[in-house]
C-alpha cells in the first residue's frame, strides 16, 4: 500500500473575502473555508483574525490536521503578517487549530499568478479593490508597477473606476450639464433616487456621502461603469483609460516578441468584464503569440505552492497536480 | 462731534491658519489676532474652536466689545458651522468675548474675492491646500466649479501638487530610473537621506511614510514642486498640468470677452509662484482685457463685508474703505 498523500493548506486573505483549502498531492480537496475579507493592519487586526480563524477551521472540518505537512499564505500586504503581534496572534489560531507545520507569507500577486499558470515565468495584470502588474521569474515577483494603493496609485483598479464615476459626475454637475446613464446611477447609489436643489447642492451632497464612508468603498462603484460600458461614453472613457493604464505597466515590465504566458486576475479582469475585454485586445495587438490565462482560485493556488515547494513533488507531478487542481493544460 | 465710526470684526477660518481683525469704517485697524488653523469637523472642532477663540481674544484686547457691530466669519466649511454643537460652542465663545453682535457665516472664497476686489462681479481662481473655481455675482459664489476635496477633486491644488509628486516617483521606481530633482527631494524629506535597498524597496518605504500620515499632509510636498520648476521637467509637466485644469476651469464659468476682474487666491497663487506665473499666462491668453487682482487679506476681507453689509456705508464710502484697507483702487 503506498502512503498516503502529503497534503498543503491554502489560505488567501484578501480584502472581500478570507479562503482556505486543503489539497492532497493527489489532486483530492480534503477541505474548504470561506470568510469575510481580513485587512491584517494594527487597528483592524482582530476581525482580520477572527477571518483567518473561522476559514481555517472550516477547511479543517473532520481532518487530523496532523497531515497538513505545508502552508502557504497569500496577502496584498506580507508584510503585516510580520508585525509581532499579528505574528503572534497568527502563531496561536495556528495552534488552536492543531496545525504543526509552519506556514510561508507569499504576496497575492505571486498566489494569483500561480493560480492562473503552470508555467514558472510570464506577466501578472492585475485589477481589483487595487491593481498591479508584474513580470514573474520562477514564481517570484522579479518587477512590480504599481499596487501602491487608492492614495497613490492601484491606476485602472476597481477603486480607480469607481473614483472616476464620482468625479466624473461632479464634473457633469459643475458644468450645469445633465449626468448621463453612469451619473445617474451614481447618484441614485449614493444621493437618494430623486436629487433636489441645485446642482451644486447634489454635487455637496455626493461629495459628502463619499466622505462619510471609507474611501476604499468607492471600489463598490466599480459595477457601475462596467453596467454603464456601451451605453455611457463616460463609462467607455473610463474603461479605455483604465486598460490603457494596465496595458502601458504592461509594456514596462514585458519585453515586445515576449511569448510567456500573461495571466489576469482580480475581480475585473478574470471573469469577462468590459475591462478585461479592453485589456486581452490590448495585449493581443502588442503580444500576438502570447497565451491569456485567467487566475481564479488563489486559495488553490496558495496550496500548489505549498505542495510544490515541500520538496515531495517532482517537476513533471507538480505540473500534473496544477492541471488536476485548475482544470486545464498547465 | 461726530459719532465714533462703526466697527466690524473679520474672522478668517483657514486649514493652516485662523486670522481675525477689528476694523472701523474709517480703516483703522483696532486688533488682530492669529492662531493655528481650525478644521471644524465634528471630530476635531475642540481643538478648532480653541484656535477660534485664542485668534478672537487677541483681536479685542484693549477694546470695548460692545463697540463691534457686525461680524462676518469665512470658512471653506460654512456648513460645519450650522451644526447644532459647534453653533453653540460658538455661540459660548462669542459671549464668553463679550461681543453682542451676531455673525454671518460665508464661503472663504467668498472672502478671498473680497479681499481681492472691491468690485462685486469677477471671476475667482483659488489654489491653497484645496482648490477651486468660481464666478462670482454680487459678492456672492454664482457657479463654482471643484473645490471638492483631494479625494476627488481639488484639482491644480497644494495636495494634488503634492500628491504628484510623490506619484512621478513612484513611477521612476517602478520604471527602474534614477528619479530627477524632484524625485530625490520627496525621497529624501519622506524616506531619509540614502534610501538603501531595491527599488521596490525604496517604493514600499516612499508609500508607507505617506500612509502613516494624513493624506492632506501631501500638501506639504506642493513647495518642492514649485522649488523644482525650471530645473525638473517633471515638477515643470505637474506645473503645467496644475495650471491647464485651473485655466479650463475658468473657461467653465467665464465667457470669453468677459471683462471683469480676475481674483487669484490661495498660497499658491497670492504669491508669485511658478503655478501663478503659469495661470497668469494662461488667463491673460484667454482673457488679454481683464484685470487680474490678487486677494491677501482674508481677515480683512471679512470685517470689509461685515462692514459693508452692516448697512451703515453707502457704496462709495464702502469702495473707498476697501482701497484703504486693501492699498490698492477698489
Amino acid at each position: 500500500m503506498s502512503p498516503a498523500p502529503d497534503v498543503a493548506l491554502g489560505l488567501d486573505i484578501g480584502g472581500s473575502s478570507t479562503r482556505a483549502l486543503v489539497v492532497g498531492s493527489d489532486g483530492t480537496r480534503h477541505g474548504s473555508g470561506r470568510a469575510p475579507g481580513a485587512n491584517l493592519t494594527s487597528h483592524s487586526a482582530e476581525s482580520g483574525l477572527a477571518a483567518v480563524a473561522a476559514a481555517l477551521s472550516a477547511a479543517l472540518r473532520g481532518l487530523d490536521p496532523a497531515r497538513v505537512r505545508a502552508a502557504v499564505i497569500g496577502t496584498a500586504g506580507p508584510k503585516n503578517l510580520a508585525v509581532p503581534e499579528i505574528a503572534a496572534a497568527l502563531d496561536r489560531i495556528w495552534l488552536d487549530a492543531g496545525l504543526g507545520c509552519g506556514y510561508e507569507v507569499v504576496a497575492d500577486a505571486t498566489v494569483a499568478f500561480v493560480a492562473g499558470t503552470g508555467d514558472p515565468d510570464g506577466t501578472l495584470v492585475l485589477s481589483g479593490t487595487g491593481a498591479l502588474v508584474a513580470r514573474v521569474e520562477h514564481r517570484r515577483l522579479a518587477q512590480i508597477v504599481d499596487g501602491h494603493g487608492w492614495l497613490l496609485g492601484d491606476q485602472g483598479s476597481g477603486f480607480w473606476l469607481g473614483r472616476e464615476a464620482v468625479r466624473r459626475t461632479l464634473r457633469a454637475l459643475d458644468r450645469r450639464v445633465e449626468p448621463g446613464p453612469l451619473g445617474q446611477a451614481v447618484l441614485h447609489r449614493l444621493v437618494g433616487t430623486t436629487p433636489t436643489g441645485s446642482a451644486r447642492d447634489v454635487s455637496a451632497e455626493l461629495v459628502f456621502t463619499v466622505h462619510r464612508r471609507l474611501p476604499v468603498a468607492l471600489a463598490e462603484l466599480a459595477p457601475l461603469v462596467t453596467a454603464a460600458a456601451g451605453a455611457d461614453p463616460v463609462a467607455d472613457d473610463i474603461l479605455d483609460l483604465a486598460a490603457g493604464h494596465l496595458v502601458e505597466e504592461t509594456e514596462i515590465v514585458r519585453r515586445l516578441g515576449d511569448g510567456t504566458v500573461v495571466v489576469l486576475a482580480g475581480s475585473l479582469l478574470s471573469t469577462d468584464t468590459p475591462l478585461a475585454r479592453r485589456v486581452r485586445r490590448g495585449l493581443t495587438t502588442r503580444w500576438p503569440g502570447a497565451a491569456i490565462a485567467v487566475a481564479h482560485d488563489a486559495a488553490a493556488g496558495a496550496a500548489w505552492l505549498g505542495l510544490s515547494r515541500s520538496g515531495t513533488l517532482d517537476s513533471e507531478q507538480a505540473t500534473a497536480l496544477h492541471s488536476r487542481l485548475f482544470g486545464r493544460p498547465a
